[in-house]
């Protein structure tokens, strides 16, 4: 049975893979328009390709240097091994495969929604809607083939062939080295996020100062050399950044449920190996449903309602996720009680595990819809920014804050139920196995964020081209559509790397030997608050770097309209490419600075302080990124759709305000404040908390026991000798007891 | 030897409360200008009595509601008593009595320092500085008597008179009850600082919008109906806000270092309880000196350096009360290892007590430093948001946030490196201790910060006066350097408050009975997510309210405008009333919400989940209440110069911009944003994460040990029944070691 499971998830991730040929290969075959449409397609996916290019290079570096470091260090310690240098590169391959895969079909998908736009909505929407699902059936296949694989190489290669044991160290070094794959994963996705995050603003601030502000000129129009760049940035940002995004939390929360998993004795008919076996089905099973939920995102006529059919299609692919487990759970745990001896020692029946993932499930759920409320034209939320704006800029901006800052209440809330439920349903796995279950139907999830930015590229393609009205109007409504899903889509990823880093949280205590997290350390609480400032200087970083790089556009935009005439005119191109070159550039330096802190500090405060200090350090990144990405995340949805509401007209006081009125141009302000707010430092928030996490379960076996900074001794060699004391010299129990 | 010093404290206090009582008369006795002059002054001393009667009331409801909850639930366990009201009573009615103090003494000096102005800059400065010096010994003697005056009580009343033991449930009990003395100062402190923030705030903007924006005139212009509640809210927000800010840190970080001092087993000349007293006697010191140090601010001539006749008078009274802590702790504390046995059991030396003591002055100062190098004109930071204001409103905005968040870095390395050396020195009385060094001279801290608003009104006088211009120079001077003060003030205040915080967090262990907290506990870790939330909303709340406030006055300022006629050509006198009525009634309507978060969160989450999560709760309201209120204090302080530098004219790349300029627009919408921010939301957070902390001690003993919800179970109670279980059954310890 252990043999047929293990080798089932490969081949369900095969299976997605083959599926997402057949759909490429679809969209591949569709119309492409006229020459025009195809060269400025052309332009977009040479400039993606030169982005993709860039990156690659710098993470070339980056991934051999650390590939070299970690099988050079695996091989100091005999409980790791260079393999988890290979692991880390194939993570690192398979990630950039991923967002090669999503580039590649989204920068197709572009030109032929446009094209099928001019047919009807309905065409129009498969084919944006397919490109998505080519994106999203590319990460989660690759994840699933790429955990699965390596687990059976591994648990044959550390366990199987030494005769070891399934709960104890030789089952603890196979998940280790898998925890390179992860952190392989996690890296390209610092890259995309942050790179991508500061290129898509750098893009798109400069393209719209200089050409709406200063020239005059339409979004996306074809005079303006910033626009291939802009239209680049949506790939780069909302497609690629994203897709690693969530590559990254799929592969991080299997792991994480797989380390808790080997904690549990299991007396099943899987050599005992099912609660480790179980989130990668799980994973499996919801690629599956994905296939099938995609199936049913259709609408029939012009007026079909296409929030609605994306609706169906993800519902559907949720319950039947969950349908499925519970058999599986029921089918691969055994009954009775299933124990955790260590890691605060929960017991809890399957019945527990099913439970976990239910509510897993949930809190996807409720914090998607959460973050749509926040941020959705003509809730409460957002007409309170639109009221704020007839004063001004300044209370625009006031109003925006304030609403970010209201909007952390409930998602933290949910969190909190979350984690507490979980944890009361199957202890510390539990949490683990909900943020699983949470990132089941990823494939789902991604395709319906992917299918935004392809509308939007698609519109934007309409526009520059010139085409008729209706094809516009009907890209449109896709768009608009797409800013929704990628609202709450935000909020799902946001939710996604909470709990995968509580979830790596947990793993790294279980790795490191360590029993608990003892704030009431001095140490460990420096560790706290040191960790939670990181995700403010890693935004500010961020934030800052944006302006930078926008700087650099707006003087080469400024440049290009005064020294290459007829521009204007339409009588020369301009020189797109240049641009694009720009915001590579720019955001590949710009990216160094944070994406070191988010590498660097947790092995400081690690060898320096111990494993304490640096779970509390976890603990800080953990809580402060957490609010701090859904502050900034939602602040900057809201004052998008605020300025968006302008331009269909708003009523303030009794009066109606339009595009180009003074409380429109606050609401311009306070759109440009959120910019880097919601497309760069908010998510980047998601792979700051995850990849620390991540660093750390990868250094854990490596940090020394007496650090040479730490005060905390909490191992289990200083609670074995603890215990021992106790025993052999009762007497002395007074003052031990309350140490 | 223990009666001496015992009574030695109060004595202080009552010496520093007799020549604070000279000083006022001094004040008083000064001339007060002509008839006009004096008649604004009266109106500004009306306004911040109305406000201070309306906030009576509302505090009058609430403290006598709270002092019967207390004393009810005092007689309900044995180890509280009803006495617990008593002290809460007294501690609430002495924090509004030393703002009743400050305010009086602030609208007295006012006008005589505008009186003052017009003979010598020497005068101006004497008159103000001598004005906050009354503030400040009012605040510092008060405390100082009324915790020592009480201590004397209790400890005779729960200790002596039972024949208790000095470290044991005897001086807890005293010890408890005196927290209610605190929790009585600093609910006062909440109101003070809240209300007075959105009254200062409401006003302010209220004036601006419509004065300054709309009809064109001056600021301080008579005309204006908002100029007196702006005035007014000068005193309201920086004296009596600050003031009670202040008290509540002195006397909890006082009471957090007696609470920890009670563990420790001290074989001295003072009954065994030198450690208990000795923060008391610090205290004592630093008011002594603080009064030495108020000698030597003084400057000679109009070309004086008042910057630096401050820093003298500063500097001397610390280095006063170093110098002097070293033979107070060498005399008072016994040689050898001191033991503090609970607690995390640390052993140190009374010389690892006054490095604590050094430690925490040094951290002070430089958290005063590094707040001023983010918010000074001239400097890095305030000059990276000029340059983005070039840009427009929006750059400007994301340039202040970046200033913000970065500025995080610096102090949290600081108190990072505080919390871990003063733990190093002296265990987590050394963290106590520490704090309580920094407070020590709050006396002298206070009147530098009170003379910056008083200095500020005077300013206003003059100019509403319209007195000859070398008048409005000279007390422009000490207006510029009163801004100094205050932002170097708002990083002393927030520091405080998270060494306090971290006190109080220490000494709630040590009333709770748990002995450790555990975020790897998920309900814990829970605990710490909530916690983190709560500065989130208790920060939109505050904002939002001041949005709300100053509409009002808005609206009140325009309606004036067109319903009174004649003002504009002075020739009839706006309704000042009616907008310091507005004001008032803003303020005291929007705090209620906000305060009813850090009142009520504390006590839902300790009974419904017991003390190891409100553990976590605490830390998480400190760790992310910290980072807030340095984000706000120094965003908006950098704003707030960003725009005064444009008033003297700056220089961006190459061209001069002035008042007026686009850029100058830009950078006062940023000003406009910050006002909240640093002056509002901002400073409550040393409320909020102070009053969580201490609202958790009081209730400490009455939470049980099995919540109802609780899923840990970490009291002494349970860790002696594991201990009893390792001893009677030493086979089962491989599970209990590791749980």
């Amino acid at each position: 049975m252990e043999q047929l499971f293990l080798y089932l998830v490969p081949f369900l991730g095969i299976l997605g893979l083959l599926i997402m040929a057949i759909k490429s290969a679809w969209v591949t075959k569709q119309p492409t328009g006229d020459e025009k449409m195809v060269e400025l397609a052309g332009f977009i996916a040479k400039g993606a390709m030169s982005f993709l290019k860039a990156e690659w290079k710098v993470m070339g570096y980056f991934v051999v240097i650390a590939a070299i470091i970690l099988g050079w260090s695996g091989t100091l310690l005999d409980n790791s091994s260079p393999v988890i240098a290979i692991a880390f590169i194939i993570g690192a391959v398979l990630s950039a495969f991923a967002g090669y895969l999503g580039m590649k079909i989204a920068t197709k998908s572009n030109v032929r929604t446009t094209e099928a736009a001019k047919t009807s909505l309905a065409k129009a929407l498969n084919v944006s809607f397919t490109g998505g699902t080519v994106m999203g059936l590319g990460v989660a296949g690759l994840a699933v083939l790429g955990m699965g694989g390596l687990f059976i190489i591994f648990y044959n290669m550390f366990v199987v062939s030494t005769g070891g044991d399934v709960n104890g160290h030789e089952m603890e070094t196979a998940l280790e080295v898998l925890a390179g794959f992860s952190l392989g994963a996690e890296s390209i996705a610092l890259f995309a996020r942050v790179g991508g995050g500061i290129y898509t603003k750098a893009a798109d601030v400069g393209a719209d100062l200089v050409g709406k502000v200063e020239a005059g000129i339409p979004e996306d129009d074809v005079r303006n050399p910033a626009t291939i760049a802009d239209n680049v940035g949506d790939n780069v940002g909302d497609v690629a950044g994203m897709g690693a995004d969530l590559f990254g939390s799929y592969v991080a929360t299997i792991l994480a449920s797989m380390v808790l998993g080997r904690e549990i004795v299991s007396d099943d008919n899987f050599g005992g190996i099912a609660p480790v076996l179980l989130p990668l089905v799980i994973a499996g099973l919801g690629l599956v449903f994905s296939i099938v939920g995609t199936l049913f995102v259709k609408i029939k006529s012009e007026n079909g309602n296409v929030q609605a059919a994306l609706n169906k299609g993800n519902w559907l692919s949720i319950l039947l996720t969950v349908a499925a487990s519970f058999f599986v759970i029921d089918f691969m745990l055994p009954e009775g009680e299933l124990v955790m001896s260590r890691l605060n020692s929960a017991s809890f029946t399957k019945m527990g595990v099913f439970g976990a993932v239910f509510i897993g499930l949930i809190v996807g759920a409720l914090m998607s819809i959460i973050t749509e409320y926040y941020t959705a034209m003509g809730k409460g939320p957002v007409n309170s920014i639109i009221k704020q704006s007839s004063t001004g800029h300044a209370t625009n901006i006031i109003g925006g804050l304030a609403v970010g800052m209201q909007s952390t209440v409930l998602p933290i809330l949910v969190l909190a139920a979350g984690i507490f439920t979980s944890y009361m349903s199957a202890g510390l796995y539990g949490v683990a196995i909900a943020a699983a279950g949470m990132m089941a139907t990823t494939a789902m999830q991604l395709a319906i964020d992917a299918f935004g930015p392809i509308a939007d590229n698609a519109g934007g393609i309409a526009e520059m081209a010139g085409l008729p009205k209706e094809v516009r109007e009907r890209t449109d409504i896709l768009d608009a559509v797409g800013n929704t899903t990628a609202a709450s889509g935000k909020g799902f990823a946001i939710a996604s790397a909470a709990l995968t880093a509580l979830a790596l949280f947990a793993a790294y205590v279980g790795i490191s030997g360590i029993t608990t997290i003892d704030i009431y350390k001095a140490d460990v609480l420096s560790g706290l608050f040191v960790g939670a400032m990181i995700p403010f200087i890693f935004s500010a970083l961020a934030i800052a770097a944006v302006g930078r790089a926008a700087m650099d556009m707006v003087n080469e935009v400024r440049r290009q309209f005064k020294e290459i005439p007829g521009i204007m005119q339409f009588e020369t191109k301009p020189d797109y490419e240049k641009c694009v070159e720009i915001s590579t550039k720019a955001s590949i330096r710009e990216m160094v600075a944070p994406g070191a802190i988010a590498l660097i500090s947790p092995i400081v405060v690690g060898f320096l302080f111990g494993h304490e200090v640096l779970g509390g350090m976890l603990a800080g990144v953990t809580v402060s990124g957490v609010l701090m990405g859904i502050f900034q995340n939602n602040a900057g949805g809201a004052w998008d759709n605020a300025k968006k509401s302008f331009e269909k007209g708003v009523e303030i006081d009794g009066q109606m305000y339009y595009k180009g009125s003074e409380p429109h141009k606050a609401s311009v302000t306070g759109d440009t404040v959120g910019d880097p707010f919601k497309d760069t430092s908010g998510p980047s928030m998601n792979i700051l908390i995850k990849l620390t996490s991540i660093v750390s379960i990868v250094i854990a076996p490596f940090i020394p026991l007496d650090s040479p900074l730490g005060l905390s001794d909490n191992s289990e060699a200083a609670i074995d000798k603890v215990a021992q004391v106790i025993v052999e010299e009762p007497s002395t129990i007074e003052v031990l007891e309350i140490d």
